[in-house]
């Protein structure tokens, strides 16, 4: 049985990881027999995002562990604990969360530092030749975790694609359904809901990076 | 196209609406090509529970409709809103916000009142000949919504059927994977995580919902 680690990055698209997203993962995961472990960083996230007006809750503060842990039932462990070694693969699934609390892509852009504990676990992954799967705006993170010269995917959003290929990956064009594969650098990306328009769309793209990130375990 | 009602409870299992729930319901509705509006109510939740160790965050408020659009992207709206006419089926994850803030059975029992909001539209689908599906604990609001006599499942366990009795339910056993249907009164009801161990099994029962509860549209 093949041992995945999870990681989130709070719970809600605005401000943490983006349900469908982390939800579809899991389920994928799940259906082909993997056993999943989940992580998050026990820190303050950047923001609290009224889900419904978009806007900042001034004042409310909420810790990124805690509530990751609303999608997983509480299954959800600190990623400074998590050990490369006990893992085949890991998986991101996106949401603003990856790019305000797992890193501060959304202020930064290209200047983006990554949270420290979960950049520590996802390069020992990668430098043990083992597959990462990153959803939708995560792939934000696959410089800084497998280094310059990564393929990888956000979609079509020229903007974005040019960002990624200032920090120095390769950007490459992916429909919603489909996942991206760097065959050599072990990465596989999707792109989710920078593209789709039905949670079915995410689904399917998630169902291929599920399954060409266990390929390559 | 078939149009579907699917109100939420908040966001997470503790005090809201089962995440892994209320997902694999929009995405096997989404799946066959239904219509969907989410809907919650405008009430603050029960209480706040820490998803991480079951706690209450003492002094916390949140609102059960902003809390509700971190699982759907925003696209939720107040269930006072809601109109019968507009929908072919209405569909109700579980969690215990369906116990918590869709009713106080948690606290009540057999005894439990209802969110007015969500009543009056529910009762309204269903004086109207349409089907709604009840999942998890959901089905503890039966006999508020379709009347006593009723046929529903929660899944096996005794104690909590017993209660469903004892308010005029009459309850059958059923399968995780699987869906019990009350013909008559065009309820369709499933345990999902009444007896889930793996989201995987409790996606199966809810798929089995959703394609029953279309059927009888």
């Amino acid at each position: 049985m093949k041992k995945v680690a999870v990681v989130l990055s709070g719970c809600g698209v605005y401000d943490g990881s983006e349900v469908y997203e982390a939800v579809c993962t899991l389920l994928a995961l799940d259906k082909v027999g993997a056993e999943v472990q989940c992580f998050a960083p026990n820190v303050e996230q950047m923001h609290v995002i009224n889900h419904l007006n978009g806007e900042e809750m001034v004042g409310e503060t909420r810790n990124v562990l805690i509530e990751s842990g609303r999608i997983c039932r509480g299954a959800v462990k600190d990623v400074a604990q998590a050990n490369a070694d006990e893992y085949d693969a890991l998986i991101v699934p996106g949401g603003f969360g990856a790019a305000k609390n797992l890193s501060d892509f959304a202020l930064k852009g290209a200047e983006c530092q990554v949270n420290p504990d979960f950049l520590r676990f996802a390069q020992a992954v990668h430098r043990a030749g083992k597959p990462i799967g990153l959803i939708c705006i995560a792939p934000a993170l696959s410089v800084a975790i497998c280094g310059e010269g990564v393929e990888c995917t956000i979609g079509n959003d020229r903007e974005t694609a040019s960002v990624l290929e200032t920090m120095g990956a390769k950007h490459c064009d992916c429909p919603v359904q489909q996942a991206h594969v760097d065959r050599e650098r072990k990465l596989v990306t999707t792109p989710a809901y920078m593209l789709a328009n039905r949670v079915s769309e995410a689904a399917a793209g998630i169902e291929q990076c599920v399954k060409e990130v266990l390929a390559l375990v």
